[in-house]
């Protein structure tokens, strides 16, 4: 993280916010244009993520371009979805029918040239039904095969734009596929192309039980992440609470491990709000982050540093809370 | 549990299917009637569960005893439906505005007299809204006032009628204010009238971490086990699984305890079927539920009581993995 | 909580620290006596809890009392030890043998007397090895009736003594009986004793995946908190964290509504120090409660309170933010 | 797993069974040459694991293989212990200190020597004490360079000898460094020799949320897996329960899959018997794990491999279902 911070969101939470109890939601969804103009008004926010072709089509790419500038706000990546069908359902690059798969692959190759028409030479790509429910459900090793060919052939159609996987341990399937930072690097390696990094959600790092600050550590550390999606939860369910609403402590030791390693890429928030204003849930989300990076300025770095190399290894928590609380006049 | 084992269905699950990624769903949603007639033809099945007002209304009190009776099933119990629509996002009973708690107590008056007109003398009530997200949203005092209020005026209103209270920990909420057995039991004693009871899910139980067998061994000592829903789960979410295909010693433990305390209520399938035909899952739940009550019949049930109370605690283990693997010849 | 804050701690933690890959432990053994004195050199604390008989026995009273009186602290509360031996390894008032359920109830009635003597009203008693691991193991319904009987049977022997009991949801055993705060409402209610109450052990509350300020608002309604420890975890296992180092925000709830019910009681260090210096440990466990205290001072309870009962639900956590970081000057 | 089933023991279980509330234990600990010899009447039971230097020293060879020879036992694997002791509280490998990681990598060196001697060409290696606590607790990046290179020149000091690494995710940091069957490959494929591999530990890949058959089948596509630890739990924890006590259906499928893949290597018992008989304990795994083997043998291998490849997903359900309780007679 340089000192510019570079915040932007995904606009799902402006939708009905429906769940498998209510389809129909909880809120009144606001249309895409609108979305964009909300987005343009939160203050501290640069950019929007976009969802081919939930948000964004080869038909609209002139008008989400004209409200993108109207907004004043840019494409920080687009998603490609092959999860929020029916016909998903069972995977999309592990789809047990290759037929599907092989739509998956055309799909995701129309998108990001739509992505690069709005503006962005990124596009992320969650693997959400890849995995399965039961045991005896499918063959594990299939699954690798096809995932790995898969997206091989997707980043190869063009190099010229970056892909990244964005893991999570479960939900909609009871097994993700793509579950973990370490199974994200593992089978980036078989991949085995430039163009291939991961999307780090917050939350889904949480509820993975990874410590989010080493996740983001390590793969700054590889030279793969791509891109961060901020949330927050309990550690047990990915809830997409407004980040810093709960894990304070956990939440600066990742902006201080972005800082320290030079992140450089779009913050993005990624929350859902069923049952609070969106607009209000989000620009509560964009002021959480600029706060958390301001408090991170503020702490001794190179104490910090030093402690870590510590054999007594609580002098950090003494420090942090000295300092944190001394601020705060308590 | 008496010889003659009572299984009836929810029908959730010949709907669509739909979740928060995927709000349409990815099946084909079956009409109400057809749902009726195609449990009519599960073997096993001898109950539905109706929902008010989602599956049957004033309206349709006469059309649906019709469809019932040329199904050859009766009604086990209705839901009381105060969690389906955007204005129970907040509560039903708990809900921050009054007004709206007025309404899920009428909605549930209503829903009896229904429940009662299709010859069910049983519904049943999840208070699925009823809970918190964060931290600071509610008060937590306020919340136990208008559940045990809110309950009482329902149940008083026709003691005829039983209510079963079903809890869950969390979802849609991250946290229910009726999470768990002892909770509702807690709350019962509050709410103090003589036709209030449980509804014990059991992959509620299971994703609480409660011991179902212990849960249902402990309401029914206090006689207030009304109603069972199987499913099964891997112990972290409600995944609403196919009863019997995960946890097999754990369901005929609960299974043996409800024998030996005599339940003879409904046990009622409460599955979920997204990703596969939801005849074959309903008819398998069914046969699964019936074939580990078979499979407890052939437990030597003397011993097994003898061994709880001795010291070495491993007998029983011993005892059923020889019984069990002695009859598959393994 | 009034104005006065009343801080101790438990001394368990000046212990070797072994645990099951290393019963020799991490650290060196801190013989009782200094453990007292070291506890009487922490800032901010006015208070001890002595463990019955590991730490004070009939033969100890008058050199511990003298140990006190040299370390200016008092006696908050004496924990009754009928987990930490192996007699004890089946359960204490819910052992399968009767001998061991009677040597329980004595142990725990000598206990008292000796708590009485160093100048404390209040025991507590964790019934930590009173559960089952396996199915088919115990019958749930003797463990109710042994554990109501033997808590009365001790609860009546003297009434001027309070016990409060520590609920926990597992460990040792996989399942513990007394799991939950509900469940010890439930329990407290079929004892019927005036002087039983709870021990909330926030840590234990929270891998219980309660808010622990709803246990605790809960708790206070019924009036039954008669004390608390502090420590912090992730939310999956009770690891006795330092407390404020992990929840920010719940810990932060929970002392705003002690203060908002007036709890008056103990607040003791509960934490387990096996990898870094105990008295560290401890000093900065006392400070965070202190500063969390001070600065729930700082919050505007009356907005706060008012918010808890309007339907949009994500005022306060603006306000929180707002109030915590800008007093950081972020 | 072809039609010889190696089965052996670890021999942990013969202790005391000490935790962290009663490090003195609930057994009477069985000495070294007892244990041995307890394990040979084990009917089933091919040979142990030793523990480097709790069990086997470069002073015990000979009469340990005496032993074993009078037992009828060979040695499957031998435990690196870099965790046992007070001086391994921080790490092995990756201990801030060097002159503890030095230490680390001279006890695995004899240790490979004195598996040796004893007769085994495998050694395994669980760095439990590696990883951290507390937020701002360590530099994970120096972590993994530690680590790798501390491998690599175990493993390069003998090439003849197998290293099997055994991941877990925690306990007893609350963040282990090796924490899942992902990490490990990419850990493995940054050390980079030939005789390093994975010690697969079904309760740990289970509270790990791992689907225990998968990484299973995905480390023997790699090629990588060399030893498997049986024992059981719910999910959330290590609780060294005895295999197939709980679950049923993953285990088979478990055993399946290692059939299908050919795995030949040994199956190891890991399980903790505090509180019941080792000896009975121990005997029930070995016939569990043989049992559920022969179950597979009657499974109708073909056709549950066409169904995993097909869309409707429960068609195995059904299957299994009819297989086991057809074969059950209920």
């Amino acid at each position: 993280m340089t000192d510019k911070l570079k915040i932007s969101t995904h606009l799902g939470y402006f939708g009905a916010g429906g769940d498998r109890y209510n389809t129909a939601g909880y809120q009144t969804a606001v249309p895409a244009r609108e979305r964009i103009l909300l987005a343009g008004k939160m203050q501290g926010l640069g950019g929007v993520e976009l969802n081919y072709p939930a948000l964004v089509t080869e038909e609209t790419i002139e008008p989400t371009k004209a409200t993108l500038a109207e907004a004043g706000l840019v494409v920080s990546s687009v998603s490609m979805n092959v999860w929020g069908a029916g016909k998903w359902g069972l995977g999309s690059l592990t789809h047990p029918d290759a037929a599907i798969r092989a739509d998956a692959i055309a799909l995701m190759q129309r998108g990001m040239q739509v992505a690069k028409a709005v503006g962005s030479s990124m596009v992320s790509f969650w693997p959400g039904q890849d995995g399965f429910d039961y045991p005896f459900q499918v063959d594990y090793r299939d699954q690798v095969d096809w995932f790995v060919e898969g997206l091989r052939e997707v980043a190869n159609s063009d190099p010229s734009m970056r892909i990244c996987l964005e893991y999570k341990p479960k939900e909609p399937r009871t097994h993700s596929l793509l579950d973990t930072a370490a199974r994200t690097l593992w089978l980036i390696g078989k991949v085995n192309c430039d163009n291939v990094g991961v999307l780090l959600d917050v939350g889904h790092a949480l509820f993975a039980y990874e410590n989010v600050a080493q996740s983001a550590a390590l793969l700054q550390r590889e030279g793969l992440l791509y891109l961060l999606h901020f949330n927050d939860n309990y550690g047990e369910w990915d809830w997409d609470m407004i980040p810093g609403t709960l894990r304070f402590w956990e939440m600066l030791e990742l902006i201080f491990w972005l800082r320290e390693t030079g992140y450089d890429g779009w913050n993005s928030i990624d929350i859902s709000m069923p049952r609070g204003d969106p607009f209000t849930g989000g620009q509560l989300a964009v002021r959480n982050i600029e706060r958390l990076y301001r408090l991170t300025a503020k702490l001794d770095r190179d104490t910090i540093l030093a402690n870590l190399r510590k054999v007594e290894q609580t002098t950090n928590l003494t420090l942090l809370s000295d300092t944190v609380f001394s601020a705060l006049g308590v």
